[in-house]
């Protein structure tokens, strides 16, 4: 080898989606350039042995300092967000640029872009958010953002500030089969959200554990065979994100046998919650709110079935930062109001990872091949930023998780680097944890510490989606 | 890199089963040991620029001088079928060590390595076939043989000489349970397939056609869900073999949905041939004669949907090599008698490997990456040859295919390998192929000429099945 | 039998959605007051020797005399549309009384019952449209108008001036719950029809067959599966109109199969046409047009398979009565111009009975008391009619057609009593005609010659639906 | 009228299986002959102002004098057996005439002709049970004995002494095609009931509760999709006895959507017992011993569903009576041996309808109309029966059951007729009961007595089955 390595990270067995085999890693100017049984002596080394490395984590779904129009207010930024991802063995981020109804687009990725600048402490791509399909928007902004980078874009059957209708649906699904872009959409029947809400609101049941009730699986269900429909019309790929249990799953499933190129994101919250947790003393539920809601527990079966067979191809957090006890948090803002009043989301871009190793790969539900598939290859796929990010190879970036597979840890919010003030998952003992981070060959956590400095993180333009997974 | 290659692979392009990367290949005492961006010189070299190199293939489904009952007898043997193997760019191979009913199974596999003894250019692991489950058998010559590498059997549940009834399916499937082994079954109702054959019979209906009618999609689905029932009542993971069609996948699929271990193979002659193709002038539909048969067009694009989606794992050739002009083959056999004579089975050990790379990559119905999968990193893993067999990866064996892809070649039998007299795809045209191959780091085959001598070929002892997939 | 009837219809065979037997009828007062072996003369008698004596038939779904709003005109009314619907065998007719978007719904049955007033020949119920569930309108002049007999009402999906968005579809859904009235549904993804439609117009593809383009039965599917899921989630009976095939069929099994209470219609041109009609030389095709449009053989034999195994409960005949070559006609409005500009729907109200006695029936694919129970009883029972209507059994008005099964009569638009210029089915032979035909005991048809006058038939007002089949 | 009648049963409300009105009903010589608003006196009368008139209930399913081979005896015979039947509102009972393996079948219907004779007081047919079908079975026993009105024949895929394989079921379902005769079968999976059977009671696991797990719904599903497949091959219709819940339902309903001729049957122990009656204290358990085993809950909703969406046409009681202490019952085979000792089957020939109609019609599961279309009028159809048994209609026999629906009635054993010393129903309180029973216009049971002679039932020979339901 005649090539010198900035660093070697040393006797760790590696897994990609596909393979795990023992070997050194070489990497240099930031990349992996060796694999190998024994590589001489590199600038730095780490030793892995006994230890699991991984691909960093892509969290393909998570929200940063994203603009609110309800007086609510993100808790994590490009600094926190990114930094509580890295500790938590994610590598690479996605959130989202979200266009204001009555704006451009092109106007909301350069605010993004300001937000962003300087602060994260790993790469980014971005998301778009299109909620105002305008002639401008889809003849002229789209096309040069895709062009640019912007591959992905997710729309919404749901919220009034946010939701397209089904012309708007079929118009953005048309835009992204001419342009070779991939739309996620969340899917949920907003007319009978709001008919179910205000009827509970009638009736007085206003607390948290109605958000559920206002929002069935029904309702999600009509949505998802809904976009499966018009995509099918249209005749192309897309993604359902979040999707809560059995009923959706159907729907995904019966159209993949047909043929037709569905795909499916699920999240921590679907395996781990369910709506009695919305059902806790004081306002604590709240904590619980996000959309659609977390079912019961045939539904988490369900869930891990279709992350074990193939229904599912990505795991994301869907990590949405709104603090609890704060003036623009859940409670605040919730309580002696009503559940519609609290923000929606939860946060889970540090957790994601460990939860999902730990009740899944360590429980034998799903392989540890899948686990890197869900986590970091197939979002590194379906969203443009493989071979660069997503897996372990000669050539892709050197953003690796060191995992200490059989390290005992007990989650609590008081041990998480995000900006909010609990997490949904105090308590809970996981085994495995990612205990090494880097970044482009970078160490950027290693013991509990930040190693790297925030702003190192580079945005990454997205290429072309790869929708055959 | 301190260590020095035996050869080095150079500029090639990799793919496995989840990554496609450029590096280049080192490879000491048989073994990949290095997969860099720029390796030392090797002893030796190869020029793979502009090349994809794969994962040899892992043939899973074989027959080699396999003894028959009927008179009949198989043209390829153990020098000719892994030769012809190695020509289409496949590495292992696994045919089957069958048991005659009334006699031990140890026999059977004393006989086989006999047969095998110094005779394989490639290496080779044994399947059992099982079709006398006395306790003599499962009390102690399957646990034996199980520990000593024989990990996987086939049952039949067709064929007076073969098939096992229900009972019998069941021990053996609560045997494979207790040993960690995994059980393959051709899954065809015998009875359904008797009544109609002798229906047909007696009408004068014995042309080779009538094969296909003798022998309905019906027959397949329904014992298809009989064998899924017994190891659901078993809780047992189990494969089913050459499945043909849509009927039979609708219960494959559908036991999938509900979490069960149900894996599944197909084959070339379910994605290129209907049943069509045995009702040729003359005899000539006799050569297409295999169990279950080709079915029709929506037969085969249900199959390429369960290659793409993922209701099949496997591969295979179910390479049976009978001659169709030869006092043993197929016509005369079976001409002028009916065709129930004609031996079953189709050869494919050489064809196969192209012929799914050019309809099924090529022509993007399936990624490069679910190619290896299905054809090498599947079955080894099923079939516990993995890590050692089916991948690109560090530790593995230098079992290896340099492909051009651009290389258009027209199928005839002259210029296949195998010692059968004709190929079900005279006259198709593909593009790719695999012009190099490699066991342990060895050139077999290079340039359509064979490189190594007949008989370096191991013997595989097989570990446990990876179900897990 | 103390009683004296006026009528006796002598030696007849009777079928009943349940029974078959021979009686003779008596009839006093319009009802049927006896069902025996041998009656005493009446003061009329007929003789039904060698015939089938029917429950009239009960059309559930006809268009008489509805203002349109875009410039073409019914050419049925009153007058000509009863009699047709008496001359095929009905006996009962319901069409509807529409709402005009931003009008009063009260305002529309008023101009409803001035339109049918003393015209019709045979009695009739109104369904109503919702156009415009304004809360007047559901707060007030539904409830009221559901106690006064108009208990069914039809809602729409697409057309600009009918169709209603979610919320709307579930606030009438919510009042037909409370109100115990029945919703029928038209099911069809407006915003995709209307993008299909532009896309079509733009590429200059205008012809009539181009209409069956722009309305898949995808777009159907979809609106089917978002009604059921609107009425899963109120919990509310339903019905689905017009169903044309396996996509919207397969949704509404899987319903039923799940217990809901989802019923669903079809009707002639969905076993008799396909999309091929739509593309005859000239513009004729044009006269196969109507909403949704019919598709093609084998979505003719799932509604056959549906009309025998229970997924149907009503088959109507959708009589949409638009002359072809008339200057308010499909021909004139369409023709030059776009096939968005021809009146959507066909004429089918006499043939209805006749096509599906002698395609079904006649030909083995549904029994007899089928026949009755889709054509009669079950109409009847779930538009709140039964017993009055829809069947022969003491009690029941004496709405009769006796059949001759085996007369061959070759349909013409000539032999027709419509007021449309054409018929779909213009030459097609059928086998069985109903030669006589009573409304409450008189002879309103016989022989080929009205017997009765317009203007006798009735205005009916409806109970409870009988949502339990 | 010119005839004078027998009887008039005056002032009821009849329901039939389609319909539900007020008439009086003439009868003469045991038929009825007239349904009218107003009869003039019959010879006798009966007040049935305020009562509900419903045909007499046909048990297609019950044993009744049934030679067994393992010592057991069945306690009721053609004395005890119809009589019960009658005291619970059945008209007409089809038991079953079994051949002996090696034996004759036209013996064994001659047999079971002397066991019937001179006992029965209400009417009854045999179905058939083959058993052998031999050459000389069916080739001319049973194409006879079918034209002798002896026309549905009970198969099985279960019991030692009974069950056919493959192929023999295959040729009676060949025959009954040939001969237009219906073949019914009972569905398990024999081979997987004893390897479970055989673990465990070398697990010692012998008590009663074990009978369920020895059975469980997939090996019912098994042996369903079987013979499913092999009526769709040989293309004959097909019915399946007592289904116990949604996996075998489901692969019916699945037949029926594709428009297969796939009937079945259940019973009331599938939707009032669950497995946990097994496991009652002390032997008691064995009470509720019958095969398949009753489920849980989520099947017995199941069921329901099928009864009410028709994916169910029959409900039989399966009546098998053996007492529980007794030499030959139940327990003293069983208790200190093992489940398997314990004869199979459960008493129900009384309790049938009272115990559907309260729980069904009365809690609003099913309509009127389904409890009698379930109870007496498919039955009669499908066994070739109707018209003269299974309606209310002119030309049936008056066989008729005036029912009291608002009496509240508690089941014991003490008030029941059969000769079994328990009812699985004890203290299970029904409203509506039967309680003026009439056979071909004689009352035989009024008032809690018995009114008939015994010996007065006919044998009925069937015509041929009406699988056009």
């Amino acid at each position: 080898m005649t090539q010198q390595f900035d660093l070697v990270i040393r006797g760790g067995t590696i897994a990609t989606a596909a393979d795990i085999f023992e070997a050194d890693i070489g990497i240099s100017d930031g990349r992996i350039t060796a694999l190998a049984a024994d590589l001489p002596r590199g600038t730095d080394e780490i030793d892995a042995t006994g230890k699991l490395v991984l691909p960093g984590g892509v969290d393909a779904h998570c929200h940063f300092d994203q603009p609110t129009s309800d007086g609510s207010k993100m808790a994590d930024d490009f600094d926190s967000g990114p930094r509580s991802a890295a500790f938590g063995g994610t590598t690479t981020v996605i959130p989202f640029a979200c266009q204001q109804k009555g704006q451009s687009l092109r106007a909301a990725v350069d605010d993004y872009h300001r937000r962003a600048e300087g602060k994260s402490v790993i790469d980014y791509a971005f998301h778009l958010i299109v909620t105002d399909p305008t002639p401008q928007v889809l003849g002229q902004e789209l096309p040069a953002l895709i062009r640019e980078g912007y591959t992905s874009f997710k729309i919404y059957t749901t919220y009034d500030d946010l939701k397209l209708n089904d012309r708007e649906i079929i118009e953005v699904l048309a835009l992204a089969k001419r342009e070779g872009a991939l739309t996620m959409i969340h899917a949920e029947n907003s007319d009978a959200i709001a008919w179910l809400t205000e009827a509970l609101e009638k009736a007085g049941q206003t607390a948290p554990r109605h958000h559920a009730d206002a929002r069935p699986a029904i309702a999600e269900r009509e949505a998802t065979h809904r976009a499966i429909s018009l995509a099918e019309i249209v005749d192309v790929p897309m993604l359902v994100v979040h999707v809560s249990g059995g009923e959706a799953m159907e729907q995904i499933a019966h159209a993949r046998s047909k043929g037709l190129k569905v795909f499916a994101e699920t999240c921590p919250q679907y395996i781990l919650l369910t709506a009695d947790d919305l059902n806790l003393d004081g306002f604590e539920g709240a904590k619980h709110i996000c959309s659609p809601p977390p079912r019961d527990s045939a539904s988490q079966r369900s869930v891990w079935r279709g992350l074990a067979n193939g229904t599912f191809q990505v795991f994301s957090s869907d990590h949405a930062p709104f603090r609890f006890d704060d003036p623009q948090g859940k409670k605040v803002r919730g309580d002696g109001a009503s559940f519609t009043h609290v923000p929606n989301g939860i946060p889970g871009v540090e957790t994601r990872l460990a939860l999902l190793f730990s009740e899944g790969v360590g429980k034998g539900r799903i392989s540890l091949n899948r686990f890197v598939a869900l986590t970091a290859t197939n979002p590194a796929r379906l969203y443009g930023l493989y071979p660069r990010k997503g897996t372990i190879a000669v050539g892709a970036d050197a953003d690796l998780a060191i995992w200490n597979t059989t390290r005992e840890v007990t989650i609590t919010n008081d041990a998480l680097h995000h900006n909010v003030d609990y997490t949904p998952y105090e308590g809970r003992r996981v085994t495995g944890w990612p205990e090494t981070v880097l970044s482009r060959g970078e160490v950027v956590v290693q013991g509990g510490t930040l190693e790297a400095k925030p702003g190192r993180g580079a945005f990454l333009e997205c290429g072309a989606p790869d929708t055959q997974l």
